[in-house]
C-alpha cells in the first residue's frame, strides 16, 4: 500500500465534518492531517476523527506544511477563491465545495491559479457522484431516451426558522441552482444558450436588493431542448432533490422521498417520512466523490468535474442573476 | 339492437345496488326488470333505478314472470342455494353472489339443478374481471415466471363498529377467503392438494363455538407450489386485496393502496388515503362481471365462472373450516 | 322524476364519443338527443348510442329544434365561437369543450352573446372536476399549506406517429397549456401578474411561425408566487399530467402513473404500466363535469367554471403565445 | 479516547469482509486485530483492510491471544457452537452469526459456556438494528396498532445457478427462516405458542430428506395473534425482505425494493430496478449492530440480542422442522 495522502480541511461545519470523516475512517488512501476553522471549538473537534490530526484557526500553517499534499476547501463562499490561489501557489492539490468563488472574475482567476501552479481541482457536485444520477447520464448518453427535449429539476431546501436568507443579487443562484445547473449539463451533455430566470422573497424580515428565496428558471440548451429549474429553501417537508429528463423514446426520473422504510396505515391514511437534510441524500455521494479526489491525487489523474464545469456552471448562475435583475432572457456563451 | 335482457334482482342490499345501477344505466343489452328485497323501503328505492321496473318484497312474481329471462341473486348467503334451485326450475339464468351456498352439499344439489334444467349459471368472483388479476393470470400462463411456486394472498375488510363476527364453524372461510381460494386457483391454474387453516377471533362479544374474524391459512398445490391467504375483519385503513405469485423467473404483485391520486407532504411526512370500501376497489370489476353475464345470455354461451369453479372453492374453503376445527391439514380431493 | 334534458352534441370525435356517452347512459337526467359531426359515419355511430338520437351533418337543425335544451360542443377549435354564438342566439345552454375560441376578441364575443341572451355556459376545464386535484385545492383553500409560494405543472400528451404539430403561432398554448394554466389558477385561487413562455419544435417535418411542441413557461402570480408548466406531445410512454404546489408548510402533489394495478418483478428489475390516453386519465372527471352541466340545466343553476375562467385562461394562453414570439416576459392584467 | 478493543474475526467470507471492513474502518473503538478462515487467501485478503492485522487459518492463536478481547464468528453454521464455547472458556466477549448452533441441545451447551466464563454474547440478528425495523417497533410498543392481531412476514433470497440447496431436514428453517423467526418476536414482543410449517422443493437435482428451499409456516402467538412466513431461494428478482404487522388500529408495512433511485418511463411502461443482495440491503444494519457489540464489550454492558433470543428463535425453527417432518403443528413451550 502506497503512503497515505495527507490532506488539510479548511472549514469544519457540517458538510466539513462528513468530509473529514470519510477521509479519517473511509478511505484507506487518506489522511486528515489538519483542519482548519476560525471556531477553534469547531475545529478542535473536527480534528478529534482522525489520531494525529492538528487544528488551527487560519490557514497558514497548512498551506506552509510540505506534508500535506491536497487541501479540502469547505470554509465559507467568500473565501473559497482566495484559498484557492494560496493552495495552488503552495503546490497542494484541491477539492472545493462549490461555488468556486461568489463572482466569475474571481473564479476564473482561481482557474488560472490551479493552471499556472499545475496543480489538480476537483468542485463540490456531489450529485455527479450519485448512483441515480450516474445511472440517469448512462441511459440518455446510451441514446436510450433519444435527443434530450425537455428537463425538470427541482430543488427543496428545508425551512429553518432563523436562518438568513441566501443575501442579494440573485444569491441563491450560486448557492443552490448552481447544483441544478451542474446537473443538468451533467445529465444531457448539452450547453446552454439561454437563462429566463425570476424569483421571489418570502423569508421573514426585508429581503436584500435582488433576494430571492424562492426562484424558476428556464434554460434553452443549444439544440432547443428546454429545462425548467424551481428552487426554494422553505419547504415543511424536508430536503427534496429530483429531476427528470425526456427524450421522444422516454425519460428517466430522478429523485426519492422517503428516508425510513417503513409505511404507516392507519384510519387516517398512509404515511411515511421523508428525507429531511441534505447529508442523509447524498451521504454517499460526498464520500464517492471525496475517494474519487484521492485516487486522482494519489493516481496523478485528472478530476472528473474541475475547473471548466464549475465555471461553466458559475456562469449559468451569474446569467440566472442577471436575468432576475434586468427582466428578461440572458443569452450565454459556449463554454470555451 | 337485439331486444334487451330482462333481469330481476333479488337482493338489495349495498351490492345488490351496485349490481342494479350497472344493469339499469351500464349495460345497454340488459333491462333490470324487477327487484326483490323483504326491505320494501329497499326494493322500491333500488327498482326506482330503472324507469318501470317493479319491486317485491319475495322473489316468487319474479320467478313465474316469462317475461323475465336472468336473475341476478344478490341475496343474504344462506338463501342463494334455494333460489337457484327455484329460479333454475323456473328456467332462468342465473348470475348468483359467491357463495353458492352454505354447504358443499347444498352448492351440489344446486348444482345439479342447474344441469338438469339447463340453465347458465355464473357466480360472483368478481376479481376474476378485475383488469390487474386478468393481466396477472395472462403474465402467468405465458410462462413469464416459470412454474408457479410460491403465493402470498392477503385480504383485509374494514373494521366497522357494531358489525357482526362471521359467525361460527369457520364461517369467514366461506364468506371472505373463499375469494382469495378462488383467486389463487384462477391465477395459477393449479389445483390445491392440501389446506391448513387456523384463525382467530378478536371482535367484540363471544364468539360462537370456532368463530374467527382473523386467519392464516396455507395451501399446498398439487405441483407442491405453497400458497399462504391472511384474511382480517379488522382494518382500521380500508379495504385491502393484494397478492403476489412467483416463479423463478419472476413475480407479479396484485393491489393498490391508493383512492385520490394526491399526496399531502408536510412536516410530519407524506401521506395519502386509502381504499376504504370493496365497491371502489372492485367497481369497474362488478360492472364488467355482470356485463360478462348479460352476454353469455344474450349470445347463449357458458360464463367463464360457473358451477365447477365455486365448488372448487367451496370445498378449499370447507376444508379450510374443518381444519381449523381439527387442528390439522386437510387433504383435499380433485375436482372432479 | 323530472323531464331527462334533451341534448344536442355537437362534434363525434373521441371526446365527443365519451361526452355522449355519459349523457346517453350515465346521467339519468340527460337525454341524448341528437348528434352533429361532418362526417356522417361519425355521427350516425354517436348517435346509435341512444334509442332515439338524430343525426346530422350541420348544426342547423339541432339549433333550431326547440325539444332541445342544451348543445355539448365538442368540435374543432376554430368552430366554437360561432356555435357558441348561434347556440346562444337559439335559446340553448352551452357546454363547450375549451378553448372557448382562437383568439380572445372571437371568445370575448362568445360570452357577450351567451350573457345577452340569458343563457348559461360551462367550459371543458375537466381537471376541475378531478377527485385528486379537488382535494389539493381543498387543501390549499383551507390553508393547510400556508400562502402558496411556488407550483410545477407538467403535462405529457403521447407522441403518435403522424400526428400533426400543434400549428404556428404557440397554439399549443391554447390547446394544451390552457388545462395547466386553468389548473393552476383553480389550485392556488390567485391571479397571474406576468408570463414568460418559451418553446421548441422537435415534431416531423418544417414548422410553421412560431409553432412549438415542447414549451417551458413561468408565471409570476401576484402574491409574487411563481409556478412552471412544461407542455410536451412527444411523450413515449403515455399521458400524464401531474402538479405539485408548496407553501410553507407543505405541498400537495396530485398525479399518478399506473394503469393496471400489478408490478413485474424479474432479472431485468420492476415494472408498471403507464395512463397512456388522457381519457383513461380523466374518464370520471368527463363524466362528472358533464353531470354537473345537466344539473346545472336542471336546476337553473350556474356552472362552477363558467366564461369568466375560460376568458382567464385564454388571455393567459394568449400571452404565453405572445412571450413565445417577443422573447420577453409579458404583463398580464387583472381578469375585470 | 479508550484503548480500542482488539477484535479477532473468524470466517472470511462476503459477511465476514464486511463485519471486518465495519471493525477496520468505521468503528473508532474497535481495531481489527486477526483474522482466521480455512481459506488462506481469504484470511489474507481480509486481514489486509486492517493495518497490523495478522491471518491464520484456525482458530487457536486467536483464542489464546491474551491481547484479543472479542471475536466475530461468522465461520459456517455448524463451527458456531464449538468456537463459541472455546471462546467463553478463552474469556473473550462474542459476537456471533445466527445460528448460534444447528441443533438446540449444541445451543443450550454454547448459551450454558458463555454463562459460566461470564463473557458477553451478541447473536446476528441484523434486522433488529435496521432502522424501519426499529422504527416498527417503536410504533407498535406504543401501542399506535392496538394488541398485534396478524403479521405477514416474507423472506426472498436470490436465486443463484448452482448454489447448493439448503440440506435436509428442514434446514432453511435454520438457515433464513430463523430472522423472520426472530424479527416477528422482537416486533411484536410477543411469545409463540404454535407452529406449523411446510415446504417443497425446487432447486436443481434431488432433496435430501426434508430438504425445502420454499417454505411456509403460520405461528399462533400467546395471545392469539397469527403471523404467516414465507421464505424463497429461488428469488429472480434479487433480494426481499418484507413484513407487516397490523393491530385493530393500523399496521406498519416495512420493507422496501428500489436500490437506484431511478425510474425509466418508456413505451414499454415503468421499470426500476430492485435490492440484489442482502449487504446491499442491510448494509447499515450491520455496521450498526457491530457498534453496538463493541459499545457493550468496550462500556461492560450486556448486548441487547443475546442468548436468550438466539435459542428462542432457535426452537421455533426447531419446531418448524418438526412440523415439517410430522406434517403437524407443534406446540412451543415458553422460553424459559
Amino acid at each position: 500500500m502506497k503512503e497515505p495522502i495527507r490532506v488539510g480541511l479548511i472549514g469544519a461545519g457540517q458538510l466539513g465534518f462528513w468530509h473529514a470523516r470519510c477521509l479519517a475512517h473511509d478511505i484507506q488512501q487518506a489522511e486528515l492531517a489538519a483542519v482548519v476553522d476560525p471556531n477553534e471549538e469547531a475545529a478542535r473537534r473536527v480534528a478529534a476523527l482522525a489520531p494525529g490530526a492538528r487544528w488551527f484557526t487560519s490557514p497558514e500553517a497548512v498551506l506552509s506544511d510540505p506534508s500535506i499534499q491536497a487541501v479540502v476547501i469547505v470554509s465559507s463562499d467568500a473565501t473559497h477563491a482566495e484559498l484557492i490561489e494560496g493552495a495552488a501557489q503552495a503546490g497542494k492539490d484541491i477539492f472545493c465545495e462549490k461555488p468556486l468563488a461568489t463572482s466569475l472574475a474571481e473564479a476564473d482567476a482561481a482557474i488560472a491559479a490551479v493552471a499556472s501552479h499545475g496543480v489538480k481541482l476537483q468542485v463540490g457536485f456531489q450529485r455527479r457522484f450519485d448512483p441515480a444520477h450516474q445511472r440517469a447520464r448512462e441511459i440518455i448518453a446510451a441514446g436510450e431516451l433519444g435527443p434530450v427535449e425537455l428537463a425538470v429539476a427541482t430543488t427543496r431546501d428545508p425551512l429553518e426558522a432563523g436562518r438568513p436568507g441566501p443575501g442579494g443579487n440573485g444569491a441563491i443562484f450560486i448557492q443552490t441552482t448552481i447544483h441544478d445547473l451542474d446537473s443538468l449539463r451533467f445529465l444531457t451533455g448539452l450547453e446552454v444558450a439561454q437563462v429566463y430566470a425570476t424569483g421571489s422573497y418570502f423569508g421573514e424580515g426585508s429581503p436584500e436588493e435582488d433576494e430571492v428565496d424562492t426562484t424558476a428558471v428556464i434554460l434553452r440548451f443549444q439544440t432547443g431542448a428546454l429545462a425548467t429549474i424551481t428552487d426554494s429553501r422553505r419547504a415543511a417537508y424536508g430536503y427534496d432533490v429530483h429531476v427528470e429528463v425526456m427524450g421522444p423514446k422516454g425519460k428517466v426520473q430522478v429523485g426519492y422521498e422517503q428516508q425510513t422504510d417503513i409505511r404507516h396505515f392507519s384510519a387516517q391514511g398512509v404515511c411515511h417520512d421523508h428525507v429531511y437534510q441534505y447529508i442523509d441524500r447524498f451521504r454517499g455521494a460526498y464520500r464517492r466523490e471525496m475517494e474519487h479526489f484521492i485516487e486522482c491525487v494519489s493516481r496523478d489523474a485528472t478530476p472528473e468535474v474541475g475547473g471548466a464545469d464549475a465555471r461553466a456552471a458559475q456562469a449559468l448562475a451569474e446569467a440566472a442573476a442577471r436575468s432576475l435583475r434586468e427582466g428578461r432572457p440572458i443569452d450565454v456563451p459556449l463554454p470555451a
